[in-house]
């Protein structure tokens, strides 16, 4: 006897398989599609084919771009002697947040990671090492994730880099700002004593 | 210097004016859109459209139908002679799924709330009554929240159908099934208390 709008289930159960999104939330989602104005649920639809017709990755760095070569790529005012690797393009957006740095940016897409049968040849390490080829690039900044697979493909990247005479730095580990020591992990601690700087 | 690719810019936004939705979530939620497979991404689009486009409110109890009238008052299985008044579609849904009422629903679309400016003149109230005046209906089951909205609006609208020699009924207040006494407030219990039942 069980009663459903089978439009409205369809949308419940698109919501559903978003990460993240439990039925209850998918259900409120779905509801408020209904209530809101017919341009908005157009403008909400249309947004979702747009991002995926048009976005498609750098040639160069990897990262998410409109165009073949990216915005970060072909802008005159970046300094093309360093580079920032990543794992994700989300760690670029927030890279670029900090407004700190004005090298050009190499995306991987993933880490090497054993345990989910992931090797150096599947992300895109051998497109990093084609960019180094060309001789302009003097720094590689290793900025992956301070996690076991991130450390390990600083590791990795760093050794193939070596013969190269590039100089391989990667971000501090340390106390993040505003957090409270006593909550610190002794690993945390111990790398940001290790990497203590003078004052 | 910050860098965007408007098409994700655009999409998160999307995202993030929908409710319960952040600015984190957002991202997260279009970073997988991009990861999705192109038909996925073309599915979660066209629901949305759909659900907008195909979906109306039933003319008889006003709850969300894909018809003019909806599947359950079209139903010959349906009890006419039982309405249960709802503030919300979702709360229809809800009472489906206990498999327990085979009547008919009513959908308020709303409660009264003075505090919010709604009067019994904003909500489906006129529509409620037009029903009642078939004289078909034996009883009527006020199952809005148990809030102090739901209680105003279902003394309200007993009170206009007590001329009419209508049974009007209130969904039972008590302890909710595997919640415990300590945690339980003491408007509930002592509702619980009064609402005692024979064993």
């Amino acid at each position: 006897m069980e009663y459903y709008v089978t439009p409205l289930q369809n949308l419940i159960e698109e919501f559903e398989k978003l990460p993240g999104i439990g039925r209850k939330t998918a259900q409120r989602l779905a509801y408020h599609v209904l209530n809101m104005p017919k341009e908005r649920s157009e403008k909400l639809a249309s947004s979702i084919l747009e991002a995926k017709r048009k976005i498609c990755y750098c040639e160069i760095c990897q990262n998410l771009s409109e165009d073949k070569i990216c915005a970060i790529c072909s802008s005159p005012k970046r300094d093309r002697s360093v580079i920032c690797v990543t794992e994700s393009p989300k760690d670029v957006m927030q890279m670029e947040r900090t407004h700190e740095f004005s090298g050009l940016y190499h995306v991987l897409h993933g880490a090497i990671s054993p345990m989910d049968n992931i090797g150096p040849d599947d992300i895109k390490i051998k497109e990093l090492m084609a960019r180094i080829s060309s001789g302009e690039v003097k720094e590689v900044i290793m900025a992956t994730n301070p996690n076991l697979e991130g450390e390990t493909t600083a590791m990795y990247i760093s050794k193939l880099l070596k013969p190269f005479g590039i100089k391989v730095t990667r971000i501090a580990h340390g106390v993040p700002v505003g957090s409270e020591l006593e909550y610190t992990d002794e690993v945390t601690l111990s790398k940001a004593l290790k990497g203590r700087i003078e004052l």
